[in-house]
């Protein structure tokens, strides 16, 4: 078994066992090798059904999760292709109306889950939100049409404020890749939301970060939401300003950037090669708002050698303290909160059906 | 008479009687059905003559319009066709020293509307500002030029503050359109100004809402001013987000979005098909700064059926009180104010000479 | 002798009097004619080396610098072509830690410049940061993987804070531009930092301007750092938002703007033609945020004549009081502090070896 394979293996079933869940495109096998051509996605057009609940966590934070008694922050990964469409049973299971208000997609004013028209659940209420995808296509005017993919996400717009305000403070967001046919697929996927000063609502001493291994095509979706700008900056790596963060060739005029202004309910996405060019590392992710950093809002992307070491990394040395609580938790948070998502093993998980 | 044709002239009636004005790009008829090709902008080239005026308006705020007594806020709707030479008699009838400038296009430095270069205009004085436009093309030195063509806008730079900001606050900016040839033409048109915590210099109550029937080509003209950034965002409908709004094809890699991060100054815009996928409905359009959204940086895109109606929106129904006063002031504001700009009927509006 | 080749060896003569330096891309001759082609970059693919210097000022701020004692805020531009190796002995000659971190290029975890990876230099100490830099072109699997061009820049990440946001303040930081092969090369060079309120660390009062001669293919690199997002805006002249701010032909659609919402730590760049149908003047840039651009976030583009002269710009004129002490104050800063850079003659400057 190649080291890719097996470090694979390992966290897939690491996440099976600690109920990492996230809707994913394919079930494909995994590239055996970086010379294979990788893994695309398939052509849409599933009807797709699962159920989402909208929970209150222990610690009084708020979550959606795939299973009851299983609600994550953020929640949990929705993938699906362009002409996919997804039916999504809800259940409120918070003491407050809430609700399912989605970016990107094509759902009718009735799914759109405000109160302005009446699309939000009571208390222990349930309803199903429909959303549909589309292909992009010439209209029968000879225009353009754009197709539904993008980095998207879904969160409440009820709770607290007629906007979600509380809602989305306590944690009632999570992130929706729409692919096209042929986008290539990652073999990691991590959600990163700066939700005011928070990561992924984990404060400075807390703040996830996410592993993968040398060579891993990680992808990283980012969204922003509360009250502040931030600008999100990685050490390393860097990406395309455009739809799928990877350039389409030699005529793709994008911006090569590391850093990205955002605002809330921005969402973007992009895929790196870990460590491509400057090898293994505990590479710094942050917002370079300068306060926000130095209060806490930075991260680590651990990208091992095969062998699983990290060249300079002493998690229990003192210049590493804040990391090494960072990597404690960040396991918690893995296992526990859904923050990182893995797409090996997701296919069957419980609450979806095709 | 099919129901988007009598849709139009009803609107257009309305707008006629009510003083809605702008400088529009065509009179071209109509497209009678949603397979024709869509109307498209000719060639530029013409040589314009309008008349600006900058006013004091009975409520203590500032505004342009075509006409003596009748400015608007935000100022009419300038649309010029890439080549286009706009020559504008601006009069400034308020108590204060007051200019007009412009984003995108060219003009002397003479034309800039700074104090810096003395092209303001004192209390009760005149001039003449030149825009001129230019389309793409190689330079001498085989370089690329690109053309005039894009979302802009026009401001004061000198009451208040040598940067224009107490005119700004007051009012004294509106939209700009150049088009290219062959850049397609929109059914509607609504200008939305993120200016502080206004929306159009409305407060919270009393921010617009735009009407449109399923199937109608909206463009949305945005323009922020101020001190804030904000993120805007639009319900069930998005965008790409390059010069257009619009993809050029199935090469274009630009981001398709529906909330965009903007701050003062900045300016962008986008054709949608009302509820195309979608459907009718009342669909919000706001702030996606959670505070800036519950302080009531909202408003409606209000997209009916051919027979008038929206689904689930009851104007009266208590949920809808914030978007039933919005509603009704926004028919004030269209009528009084230049907030909704419709294309058709505004070729011969006073104050403009071909 | 043409006026611009005039122009160009007086400055370059001003600049090698004074200690304007840069790591310049090439020593080509310049273009004698506004028809011929541009000058272009050329392969990459050198290994170079350069010393730089972490100093602190006499007024207590921070610089880099190529020589001992000649620091400046900005520090000093580096300029690389894709392919190219650099090799930076840098010396930290403060009193405190200090660091070198880089955005966009190619640097092994050990050349990050932060505390977490041991990358810091203590005072009085010395070491070598490599960066290198690659083209674009396929991997092995197929997918494409973008160069390294970019308008990118360098930091402390150390001084203050982990972040380095005292460093930062100070005026550690510079720009770094990455070229690809067949870039068109500028004639003028300038860098413009919004750091927290001020302008390349020059309060409202001495704000630098930037002088060229209508024709000059003027470059302008953009960096933000500190706390505030802005919005950075030009007078008269306007640029792609895409990887070069050129369009690269008619069937890129970029954006075409002439203001651009910016955060800390992004940065972007672009050439304009210096009165490009716009002639010559006195060209405001400013923030657009309006209370940024009323406490002085404001400077000029001064692009004169080939005889020098400026239309409607008098130094001496009491509206022009800002004006005059800026470009007073901006002569001094181009001469002390490297905030204009220019391209010609920087080939053979101390501290730099082929």
């Amino acid at each position: 078994m190649d080291r890719r394979s097996f470090t694979r293996r390992l966290l897939a079933g690491g996440a099976a066992a600690t109920g990492v869940t996230s809707l994913a495109v394919a079930s494909a096998p995994a590239a055996t090798s970086a010379e294979a051509p990788p893994r695309t996605a398939p052509a849409g057009g599933q009807v797709r059904h699962i159920t989402l609940f909208a929970e209150t966590l222990a610690d009084g934070s708020m979550g959606y999760g795939f299973e009851k008694g299983k609600a994550s922050v953020p929640g949990p990964l929705i993938e699906l292709v362009e002409g996919d469409t997804l039916h999504i049973d809800f259940e409120n299971t918070t003491d407050v109306a809430a609700s399912l208000h989605v970016h990107g997609v094509d759902y009718d004013v009735a799914n759109d889950g405000t109160v302005l028209n009446k699309s939000q659940v009571e208390p222990g209420g349930k309803r199903t939100y429909t959303w549909r995808t589309h292909v992009p296509g010439k209209r029968a005017d000879g225009t353009w049409e754009a197709g539904s993919a993008g980095y998207w996400h879904y969160h409440d717009h009820v709770v607290g404020t007629e906007h979600g305000t509380g809602g989305i403070r306590k944690g009632l967001f999570g992130p929706v890749v729409v692919r096209r046919k042929g986008d290539i697929l990652p073999d990691k996927q991590f959600t990163i939301v700066f939700n005011d000063l928070t990561i992924n609502n984990k404060p400075a001493a807390e703040t996830p970060n996410f592993e993968a291994t040398v060579g891993d095509r990680v992808e990283i979706i980012m969204i922003t939401h509360g009250e502040y700008y931030h600008t999100f900056h990685i050490h390393g790596h860097r990406w395309a300003d455009n739809r799928t963060g990877l350039l389409a060739g030699a005529d793709d005029t994008s911006r090569i950037i590391d850093t990205k202004i955002t605002g809330p309910a921005e969402s973007f996405g992009f895929q790196i090669i870990a460590g491509e060019r400057v090898g293994a590392g505990a590479w710094m992710y942050h917002c370079h708002v300068q306060s926000h950093s130095d209060m806490g809002m930075a991260g680590l992307l651990l990208f091992a050698k095969p062998d699983g070491t990290i060249p300079g990394y002493e998690p229990h040395h003192p210049d590493h303290a804040t990391a090494e609580k960072s990597a404690k938790k960040a396991k918690e948070t893995a296992a526990s909160m859904g923050a990182a998502h893995g797409t090996d093993g997701m296919a069957d998980m419980p609450g979806m059906s095709h």
